[in-house]
């Protein structure tokens, strides 16, 4: 049952996405009339505004919120700071486009579109992921993002860094080794930490950071950050072990959580519900530590942290 | 013939390309030691740590140690131009990887050794490229590349736009395009340009960056570098159209020249060389602009301008 709290928060999430995909239309235009192929972009932008409901936007965007004086209403959010939300909706685009390509788990859908390479071919869905995790950088770098150099650098690195071989790449690596060599529990935990929480947790990150939050705060949010990711993780296996399929709009049971690598695998339904809801609370602690600016999105943030658990696709 | 100039730069090139690998190797080491998946670093290091002939290193280093004070030998360059020279040649790695791909130009050796999709396979290939990527952006933030962090954003920026969909995925792209619909010599100069041009372009922008270079002499770079990289493009549609296959180690003759979207197609093979040489007299006048600090690099940047179109490989 939906308490009201995530009613706010889902209305907030709609706003949220909805504002994502209008930064995301408007970049896409402008590399198109900056000299970008057009079919790079097409194929980017079709894979990148695909109905998703952008939590990393949304972890970005809520963080420096919370955190910068007048941020009452959306409309006061800075434009650099929905530059960032796009940076990491387009470097979340972008490992999607690859992992559904052949070679990797060869899905023929997305979101229950055709995956990049069916809609265009893949070439250029090699090219399109290639291509968005570029754009990624460049929005972070763009002096129109913040007007503080040290700010935008420490924004890419901690980008890349969550992106790369010690973060989602990475992560995707060790996933696909598990193909063959089964993980304990403790190497499941770190290769899901890398594949999918590491860009959590830089998001949110990334939101303390355009704000310019101190180290004390920096630390709390990292917490929050890593927890939420975890969280997130366990969520998207308890969803594929016994989500409904049509909801979710993706081919389930792909991972045959009884025999793969997940932490469902290792801890059973019930023991990995539990394990979500531990992460939550420390997530939740973690949050409380902050004396926001704004309470408002103190709130949204915190109820992100049950929505994580509680969603249904 | 070889002039005693061209072998001055033949030593030089070959210590800068030496100190790249030194540089690389170590990198690579480090992102194992702090977490990186090994078999993912492992593919990384086999397609980056091969031989080649560093030009977009050299680039970056020589131009930066132009503008230099005390950076009269090598061992005077600062570890952070090390850095930027290595970040290019992760960036300019992660793209052959995914050019030799199946799905792209299907190349089964790289430089005399199996493509890295062969001497791994396609997933680990594709994330291998992946991560480069993400490397190379890595490289160009952390505040040991430089002090100044508005020069580790505009090194960041410069690459993500060189890279991406206006630069070398967006010329990817075109170049795709080109093998179902010919394109005019207009069209071909563009996509070449994006290809290879902005890549190379952006190495020698990288090292007046890094330097520190006023306005001025960033224009004459930027005129400098983009007759290179246009020069660079030429010279290798002409190794392929007449080369040696013993020396360039890979299958030649692929761009079938007189039917493709090449320079050479549109201009023929003395059109193209006379195109050529206007591009390097253009490269040269630019480099003169300059008043170098460190004459003996400025020397080797206008070697290098002659020696882009006498390379035989």
């Amino acid at each position: 049952m939906m308490s009201p709290d995530t009613a706010d928060l889902s209305l907030k999430m709609q706003q949220i996405a909805r504002q994502t995909d209008t930064v995301l239309t408007h970049i896409f235009d402008e590399e198109k009339a900056n000299g970008a192929a057009t079919r790079l972009v097409d194929a980017m932008a079709y894979s990148t505004l695909n109905g998703g409901k952008r939590v990393r936007a949304f972890l970005v965007v809520a963080t420096a919120a919370m955190l910068m004086e007048d941020t009452h209403t959306d409309a006061d959010i800075p434009a650099g700071a929905w530059h960032v939300a796009a940076a990491f909706e387009c470097l979340h685009a972008y490992s999607l486009i690859h992992d559904d390509l052949p070679a990797m788990d060869d899905a023929a859908t997305r979101r229950g579109k055709p995956s990049c390479h069916l809609a265009f071919d893949q070439a250029t869905a090699i090219l399109a992921g290639d291509a968005l995790q570029s754009l990624a950088f460049q929005l972070l770098s763009v002096p129109s993002t913040h007007a503080d150099p040290m700010i935008r650098a420490e924004l890419v690195l901690n980008l890349a860094m969550a992106a790369g071989d010690a973060g989602m790449a990475g992560g995707q690596m060790l996933d696909l080794e598990a193909e063959t060599q089964a993980l304990d529990y403790t190497d499941t935990a770190r290769m899901q930490g890398l594949k999918t929480g590491a860009l959590i947790t830089s998001s949110v990150r990334a939101g303390g950071q355009y704000a310019g939050a101190n180290a004390d705060i920096m630390a709390h949010l990292a917490i929050y950050g890593k927890a939420v990711g975890q969280a997130f993780q366990i969520a998207d296996d308890l969803l594929d072990a016994e989500g409904d399929e049509a909801i979710v709009g993706k081919p389930l049971g792909q991972d045959d959580w009884r025999g793969k690598s997940t932490l469902v695998a290792h801890l059973g339904l019930d023991g990995a519900r539990q394990e979500a809801r531990k992460q939550i609370d420390q997530a939740r602690q973690a949050l409380a530590q902050i004396s926001p600016v704004n309470p408002l999105w103190h709130r949204y943030l915190d109820d992100m942290a049950q929505y994580i658990i509680s969603r249904n696709a």
